[in-house]
């Protein structure tokens, strides 16, 4: 029934995954409903994806600045859309310092609110714009469904948020983020396809006028929202009256953007890229990229072990020397497959005696008998090419589960196994209501040849790329 | 009255230090009560310290994870000392989803329980042991009387535990925190000297059975505690029931430390470094290290600062390049002087014509006509030597505050003023309460060499550092 320690994903994908998310020592339930705890190995890859994601942002002109956990009520009330979309999932602060609040304070669902009152105090002038602000924070939005790093009650994230002078300067920053640090985060360091389109009405942001959105592709078939950026026009500069003067000394109010990634991220690395034997991990994102396994403890195997872990270092790899001798060998290694090392090294008195270990390589399995002199340049080889091949068979697992359809109809029936793409105008008036009746959803809005759609376009026009979601 | 923009120090030094983080725009007070928005300037320099503390926790052995923000009521009361000593300042949450909860949470004040229900999870064995763990997280004290990054309802800090087979492994491991991860990024990168000691048992975290302290003086004199470090015992140990097999299978509770540091260093660095001119930031804490200043808009002196600012860049300095020409040349050098830059490079026609530029550095005030060409070493020169420069300038200050006491009133005398230095015993018994009478505490005690106490140490005998504190 299991291949290693999990079932396999063709038998219980969810199960699978919530199998090797504890298997490898990942994530656990906290105790407070939706909530979770994110142990050390999934808060490695989190740490990788961050700083990846943070130099992107930086490059991109963003600035960090941190806002408060808590808002009061009031302000959440000034933006009609937003606060219908986000009442239902508040966590609410009622007493303090061991008093009833005068005023109950909010636990930040995301921050447009709060932060756009700060920009109605610091933008005065054009020479104020653009202004890039990014925050990492933590936020919360009550889950009745948790599941772990998808969709939890409490999660972390970065919100950028900004103004600038024009529409079209917003609308350019907006999807800079997407492709320069998003896509590019997503393929390049995740190693994950994603297709880029825009929301329909129904799925944007509550608060936007456009909703930009990097969809991907799981092992199951089944689509993962991964990162959105919004342009929210004036919306918010109006109610919170962000005005500059330009050029002329005329005061107009600013236009905005603001985008986000989350810690759903490590649920779709885990559900992208995974196979049978749990993980496999991107070389950028391995929190250990290779395990220097000693199978028997004997004193050459140990001086050999220590002197490769040194030179592995050396190289600037990131290295584990696994010595625990008193677990078994095969436990080890199964554990170590799980967890998704890129490479492991093993080390057997027999095969040192020849001068000779075994590389295993996680994304391919294969095994071979490595000279120990030529260890780092085997390593350096797996870690330079992993990457590309992983992203290789996601791709072509994505493509074989894409199909063109016509009418809703065959929508629905290519969409329950992957990706349907169909002519948006073709799923007629009532088309997404339909598809809910199915669990689907249009994920995204392209043109046919996959580009973005422009202001210009008629949407009808439109291919809607259609499936269910996580 | 005032020099530059701001009052001086010893004008109103409370009034001196909102002006420097109002006027350096390094935060803001936000909306709720207490809570605070840290700026770009101010998050910077906050992320240039992360880094260092983080690089500094990870290589004392300890791992990053992430615990849920709300914890049930119910784990806080575990632990009687710890529930006694926080319940004043929780914020609960009680309504979530839009429905009342069931059983309230609470926002987390500091994460020991929930940290400690997962560890009599995941500790089983001896093999399991030292776990050490770490979190950068936000947490909430309601705090009646906020001071932006000093005393904030919300704060941003990193909070460690961990869990060890013997006491004497605890203590060492506290004990390695304070020097190696907390004293070295006071000493080396924040250039501020601290006295290490432990607390009274009055003045210890809640739940601790020893407390370990980083104290620092700011410019005024008054004392600033700048990070802990606990040795908890078997406190928690006892009542979230974490135990762990020995070698000889028998089953005992663990010995546990928890220690951190939070966004007060940032307020650390205004008080103890800053002059009557604004911030001085240490250079490995400047978000920008160098800024090179167009003082008139010409072609040519915008062609060399151009060239200037890569050619720094190149050198691997921060830089930024103020060519806002349209903003008065004294207004930009005083606004760059508040924020604490380092060094200035101000390129002007004249100068420019005979091949020189004017080198400021920050915290010397120091102007000298440099040779284009040899710029990039003066600056390196200055940003080798800043730090250190302003380490002793701060240690001076406190030497010259710090006078030793033979009883209670000349301790008195002399902690209103600085530091006194007198023998515990010479308090008396109820030397605490008389201290605090005149608003003053012991903020550390130690042996009369400066060193550390041990636990074999009569405390009679040791010396109190005694101080007014923030």
């Amino acid at each position: 029934m299991t291949k290693g320690a999990i079932v396999t994903r063709a038998e219980d994908f969810p199960r699978w995954y919530q199998e090797v998310i504890a298997g490898a020592e990942m994530a656990d339930n906290g105790p407070a409903r939706g909530t979770m705890v994110i142990r050390p190995w999934g808060y490695g890859i989190w740490e990788l994806m961050q700083a990846e994601l943070d130099r992107r942002i930086k490059e991109a002109g963003a600035e960090n600045a941190y806002f408060p956990l808590f808002i009061p009520e009031a302000f959440l009330q000034l933006e009609a859309d937003h606060v219908e979309g986000f009442a239902p999932e508040l966590a609410v602060v009622t007493h303090g310092g061991g008093k009833e609040l005068e005023e109950p304070l909010v636990v930040r669902p995301t921050s447009e609110t709060v932060i756009n009152h700060f920009f109605s105090k610091w933008i005065q002038s054009h020479r104020d714009l653009p202004l890039l602000i990014n925050q990492w924070a933590n936020v919360v939005r009550w889950e009745l469904r948790p599941r772990l790093f998808l969709r939890t009650s409490e999660f972390l994230w970065q919100e950028g948020h900004t103004a600038h002078a024009t529409e079209e300067d917003a609308r350019d920053y907006a999807l800079r983020v997407l492709r320069d640090v998003y896509r590019s985060t997503m393929v390049e360091v995740l190693s994950l396809p994603v297709l880029l389109g825009h929301k329909t009405t129904r799925e944007r942001f509550a608060g936007a006028n456009r909703t930009w959105t990097c969809e991907g592709m799981m092992g199951d078939g089944k689509a993962l929202q991964m990162g959105t950026s919004h342009e929210l026009g004036q919306n918010f500069a109006r109610p919170f009256d962000i005005t500059f003067s330009n050029a002329s000394g005329t005061l107009e109010h600013v236009w905005q953007t603001s985008w986000g990634v989350s810690t759903r991220l490590v649920g779709a690395l885990v559900m992208g890229l995974g196979d049978d034997f749990g993980l496999r991990l991107p070389p950028l994102l391995a929190p250990v990229q290779v395990v220097v396994l000693v199978v028997k403890d004997e004193p050459e195997v140990r001086q050999a072990a220590d002197a490769l872990v040194a030179e592995l270092r050396a190289a600037g790899r990131r290295v584990r020397l696994d010595d625990r001798t008193d677990t078994s060998f095969g436990r080890r290694s199964v554990d170590w497959e799980l967890k998704g090392v890129p490479v492991r090294v093993e080390l057997g008195p027999r095969d040192l005696g020849e001068g000779t270990v075994t590389v295993v390589t996680r994304h391919r399995r294969t095994k071979e008998s490595v000279p120990l002199a030529a260890v780092t340049d085997a390593v350096a080889s797996v870690l330079a090419t992993a990457g590309g091949d992983l992203l290789a068979e996601a791709t072509a697992a994505r493509e074989a589960r894409t199909a063109d359809a016509g009418n809703l109809d065959e929508a629905v029936a290519a969409g329950s196994e992957g990706f349907a793409r169909v002519r948006f105008g073709a799923l007629g008036p009532d088309g997404e209501d339909r598809l809910a009746e199915h669990s689907l959803t249009v994920r995204c809005l392209q043109r046919p040849d996959g580009s973005l759609g422009g202001h210009g376009d008629d949407e009808a026009d439109l291919v809607a790329v259609v499936g269910r979601s996580y």
